[in-house]
């Protein structure tokens, strides 16, 4: 499988051995990063962004790469995170196929890819490497971290584990550890992909890929990721154009059907499974818990930050609007100025992604505030 | 593929033909019913249950099955739906695969399985084969048309088919059309069995029944019957006591993986893959609006019942409380007295099966005031 690496793409590498949390390490192993901005003198205006599941570090248009970023609207002079002020740094999470080392990178000590032989991963590591990239380009002191979805995770995971790493914290529909809806959910897109023959146990290639068990995959994921009160606005009960043919009895009838098909058609092949399931299940183990003695709420009042904003969504069903109250609650005990925000907006988990007419003010107005 | 009918079963012979909405007709088919109680001799003591997709005639204990049934708590002397007081007819929908006929009964005119030469089958299909058993019992007026999930739309089109059909309606966890969040969700279960290899067009056997795309399409299925918040509390993220076997890297590990799949086994192999593509898109095709120039309100309001109650469950995702609420207000509408209640159980979409303590006095006491 090849990895997907856009052009503007920067690498650091990891030190060697770079251990992991839950046993084995990488040699060699990099992370992919892209920087929008100026660093300046004082090394203090640098804001890490840290991404869900599937995003490159492609966050929007730069010298590197000039086509539109997954975050465009928010990152750029002028825009909420505003480069005029800004250093930003996006990362590719470790364990990804978009240029940070992963299942499907070449593993060095063999010459083959790593598959499943690339160690567990977990939010921590995917957290300390993102941490390497902000060590290797002279940053002592974040002014902010930004973590979205998975990220919201990794963020917290990051701020735990280096205390002072960052002044300030955005949270953006994240969650302080994986509750058993969003686990069930995530256990089945990865069963819908070992199920795919074409998986075969992760030993697939370019002409055998599981591109069943991906789509499966997918349209689970986008059912999830938005919300019925938005589709029943979008899609009513339109029905497509041209009638089901009659050798697919079964086949695609209603615009909702057809819309989870073009999201399938757009992300398999552009994403590698055995990433997807590394990644997937790394969410199902975060727990900050761990860290907490068993509990979720200590676990949050160690991270150590001087101000947050955990922002959620009402519509969000994967990561419900508790768990941003609870990473606010529990990173105010610690000692932050922290701030929940809920937002209405209709588009559910992804929201952050497209309603920039809430999120802008949202996260702009707090980064102007630091 | 084998039919799975409860022991107790009787069968009603629908007239032949039996002309079915989208075309076609059956010749010969049979509705399968249990009854408990005995029918009055003014015969207007009769209550009609009309079922969600998955389950057989055997609500309850009687007679000729005393094996509890799947309403075993709600249904018999003393019980919310008392039988000492009505005579309970339940009915097996029609396409099924637990008694009446459907694409895993014989086709009379070929001596084969109907498989997917069986019509399409809709929602109104399903009413008029209920409706059949009614006037086969010599039944003129039902006292009350009990509907659960996709039985609530069953018993709608029964109401709107049949002027006059019943006094009163209990209307569970129903919708008056189908929305595009729960079409995507079924939409993408009948993807499951249909890319399941062993699926074949409809053309397995029990060697080569579609265990795989079953198991997904059921899994999907509780994950959406339930809520996260009773997982919350009933999970959390308690883990299997054995640990994950090395041999399969993404295995069960999480208590709620478990439950799934317990759930999927307990499924696959006692029911009929066809017959659930059959029923799972004549609710995605049904829709009141129909019946009201396009306006789902003005359909509902063409029903025409005496007193009805429309129950809905405020942590169902699938048929979301507003659908209920709409009910009440387009049964009302067109003159009913009609009432809405929304419950606060946390088990979602099947707490009618569960949350007795809610669900017991709501029927109960709307029954008992008839």
């Amino acid at each position: 499988m090849t990895e997907f690496i856009p052009p503007g793409t920067r690498f650091h590498v990891l030190p060697l051995p770079f251990p992991m949390k839950r046993g084995g390490a990488l040699h060699g192993a990099r992370v992919a990063y892209e920087t929008w901005g100026e660093l300046d003198a004082a090394r203090d205006n640098a804001i890490l962004i840290v991404t869900g599941l599937s995003p490159d570090a492609h966050a929007a248009a730069n010298e590197g790469d000039t086509e539109p970023g997954w975050w465009e609207a928010m990152l750029g002079p002028g825009k909420p995170i505003d480069t005029n002020r800004w250093f930003v740094v996006c990362v590719n999470s470790l364990g990804s196929c978009k240029g940070s080392s992963g299942p499907a990178s070449i593993d060095p000590a063999t010459g083959d890819l790593y598959r499943l032989d690339f160690p567990e991963l977990s939010i921590e590591d995917v957290a300390e490497a993102a941490f390497g990239v902000v060590r290797g380009l002279g940053i002592e002191r974040l002014a902010c971290v930004i973590g979205n979805s998975m990220g919201g995770m990794t963020a917290l995971a990051l701020l735990l584990r280096h205390p002072g790493a960052a002044r300030a914290h955005i949270n953006i529909s994240g969650s302080a550890q994986a509750l058993p809806f969003s686990i069930a959910i995530r256990s089945l897109q990865r069963e819908a992909i070992r199920l795919d023959p074409n998986w075969n146990g992760g030993r697939y290639n370019d002409d055998t890929y599981p591109e069943s068990g991906m789509r499966m995959a997918r349209k689970l994921g986008v059912i999830t990721y938005r919300s019925a009160l938005e589709w029943d606005g979008r899609f009513g009960r339109v029905r497509l154009e041209s009638d089901r043919p009659d050798e697919d009895p079964f086949g695609l009838e209603f615009q909702v059907e057809s819309y989870l098909e073009g999201h399938a058609r757009r992300f398999v092949r552009r994403f590698d499974p055995n990433c997807y399931l590394y990644l997937s299940r790394s969410m199902d183990w975060f727990d900050l818990a761990e860290y907490g003695n068993g509990d979720v709420m200590a676990g949050l009042a160690k991270v150590r930050v001087d101000k947050a904003l955990a922002i959620g969504v009402s519509t969000d069903i994967l990561f419900p609007l508790q768990q941003q109250q609870q990473i606010a609650d529990g990173l105010r005990a610690g000692g932050a100025d922290a701030r929940f925000l809920p937002l209405d907006s209709p588009q559910g988990h992804d929201a952050f992604l497209v309603d920039f007419a809430r999120f802008g003010p949202a996260i702009g107005d707090f980064l102007a505030g630091l």
